[in-house]
């Protein structure tokens, strides 16, 4: 059956089939088929379908794709939040108490809790996210998360190799060799992606050895590669994410010439960040998580200075309870705009086909035809609303597949 | 009938029989009777009731106090926003683009934008808003907003010295005539309020001089006066407002320490803002708008020289067209922890207590016996959550007046 979205006040396709950048078609409608995209145009030329809805003289967009998040944990760091932001001392146990309350959590509460997450992102127009582990550290736990992770979404990363735990502080060779053995062995089969907080700045983070070792191990093993990179100190996250072709380095606050030149000769001549729609290449993204900057009071990345170099940018959440607890990408977009000077299509860009090229996803992230019919309606009559109503849930509807959610 | 609201993890009262700052309540239950709050306390001591609603675990908040909107207009400047966040030249017109379509716009155009912000705003937990005119700056436009606001709030606000409209750019005293003279007359009937843009930085605003003659007018009409002061400049606007005896001077971005002490001296040992639940008392509130520095990439006012000074502060959106177009309390809340330093209870009790204070209220903005029964439900275990989790819409139900909103 054909299904015919009308009364689209702006259509933000991502497809350069009509334009630059957003290709934006005003005045539009969509066809959807078999839960994928089969038409997208001016409602004046659009072809005959089965069936109509009229979206009300909204504005659609190619549903976010959330290419950096850690939705499934238990327990919560409020407390923790609230005294960094007044200055007070704070004297819990940081990540560590997470990882304590998610081994602690049966698989239900880890469960339901994650399923709550993805539920209000969906809400919130997010129709692709990705899920680490990482609040594991064990090998049960880190199995248990991946497990649970892969219910909610096929974009499962890996991150055994998050922190090195209180019991391994001594012994942080004893810990490599666990997540590049036996975890990985048992998470291996729930993931797509393998991670690691390459960090030589944080002493329970990665240095550079180390985190090489944990990438070409997850690689062997037949997993593909992002990391966490360059987010306290220029460290040598973003040379590393290069050398074994990840396909996101994620942070990217402090950041050297050569790690620039990098992330753009990973790219050869391929797209830029304004070349809206261009597929997923083989290169390196620069994926940027400004909500962790926002709760943590801390320097946002030089967005201007990657999309100079024609480094691809994506924009993500990177929910979780200690750093950043949004799973708002509208908030994302926003800060973006404000924080890093991205246009607002520039932002709406790295937000959606953007974290589709950190996850080489090439079915999500626009509405080319034979895309995934997956749409966010904004109650607004453009895409600049997201940044120029900030925190305003604009969000009224959401199609995954094809179908309203 | 009274009704029974329990299963409340925990209840924000501002109520000091509960004691300092929020007047927090764990595990609390709340009764409702004829519109109005009859008790607060432990569940496990709550009355009985004719009836009984379970709030699932979640939080209760007084609903939100909006003291300060915009929120009857026509048009948008989405694209002056975009130009402005990405530093491209700009030839709008600013407000005057504001102005020339709200005068365009039918009444029922201009109640039908109020009545979808205003229920935007109540599904965002906000239960009181101030609304004022200030975009007809002629006789017949400024009393149209000020009707239709009326019909959505008892806080309206002529504001008809928001700018000198061009027509009068060669005749201010004409247009301060016209203000002060026939506009008031029409307007003061729909009106609580009268407010001047006071800010001889700009130069369509008004001077010392100028504002004292449209405060005294608004006044001598039977209004209450409020004041847009030190905005831009380090102006006469806190002074003026603390010898007019306003209720509030708003923005408060620019000030010497001869303001911060006027502010303070109008309050003389009146309540402090972490005095939590203290009725509205003598003084003039500093209200802060920090989604107007977010939204025009502007320096934040220096809100814990106003607390350290003892300043009661309220915090409100400011929702307009122009300069900041969001109308969430709970971003308002996140941008005063992050770029104000204010602790999550301060930025709560600021923007319900305090904005109950800026607009003289003694039945809005807490939960003490005899309040309205204006309550937000947060799908959160704390109050803190509204900080921790920007961007994303915590707000799970509201009660107005003791009703399902």
């Amino acid at each position: 059956m054909s299904m015919l979205l009308t009364n689209i006040v702006e259509l933000v396709t991502n497809d350069p089939a009509h334009g630059d950048g957003l290709g934006i078609v005003p005045d539009a409608a969509v066809v959807v088929q078999a839960g994928r995209i089969a038409w997208t145009g001016p409602a004046v030329s659009a072809p005959s379908t089965d069936a109509a809805v009229d979206l009300g003289g909204r504005c659609v967009i190619p549903g976010f794709v959330d290419s950096h998040s850690h939705t499934v944990f238990a327990g919560d760091r409020a407390a923790e939040f609230a005294a960094r932001m007044t200055g007070e001392p704070y004297t819990g146990g940081g990540i560590a108490t997470t990882v304590a309350a998610t081994r602690a959590a049966s698989e239900d509460t880890l469960r339901a809790r994650g399923q709550a997450l993805v539920r209000e992102m969906l809400a919130q127009g997010t129709t692709t996210v990705e899920i680490k582990s990482g609040y594991g550290q064990d090998v049960v736990t880190e199995s248990r998360m991946l497990r649970i992770a892969r219910e909610l979404t096929p974009e499962t990363t890996y991150l055994g190799a998050h922190t090195v735990p209180a019991e391994y502080a001594d012994d942080r060779a004893g810990y490599l060799r666990l997540v590049t053995g036996p975890m990985l062995a048992a998470c291996a089969p729930h993931a797509r992606w393998v991670d690691v907080f390459c960090e030589p700045a944080a002493p329970t983070a990665f240095d550079e050895d180390e985190s090489r070792a944990v990438l070409r191990a997850g690689l062997r093993a037949g997993l593909l590669a992002r990391v966490h990179g360059n987010q306290l100190s220029a460290g040598p996250g973003v040379r590393l994410a290069v050398e074994v072709g990840a396909a996101s380095v994620d942070h990217c606050t402090h950041l050297t010439d050569a790690d620039v030149d990098a992330l753009a000769g990973s790219w050869g001549s391929g797209p830029g960040p304004t070349a809206g729609g261009g597929g997923p290449g083989p290169g390196t993204v620069a994926t940027l998580l400004p909500a962790v900057e926002f709760s943590t009071r801390s320097p946002y990345p030089d967005a201007r200075r990657l999309l100079a170099a024609g480094v691809p940018v994506a924009l993500a959440t990177d929910c979780n309870p200690g750093s950043g607890y949004s799973s708002s990408m509208s908030f994302v977009v926003a800060l973006a705009v404000r924080e890093m000077r991205m246009s607002p299509a520039e932002a709406l860009w790295s937000a959606t086909a953007g974290g589709a090229a950190a996850l080489r996803r090439d079915d999500v992230g626009h509405l080319r035809v034979g895309a995934r019919a997956d749409l966010t309606v904004l109650d607004a009559p453009s895409h600049t609303y997201l940044a120029y109503r900030p925190g305003v849930p604009l969000v009224s509807e959401v199609w995954k597949d094809g179908n309203r959610a």
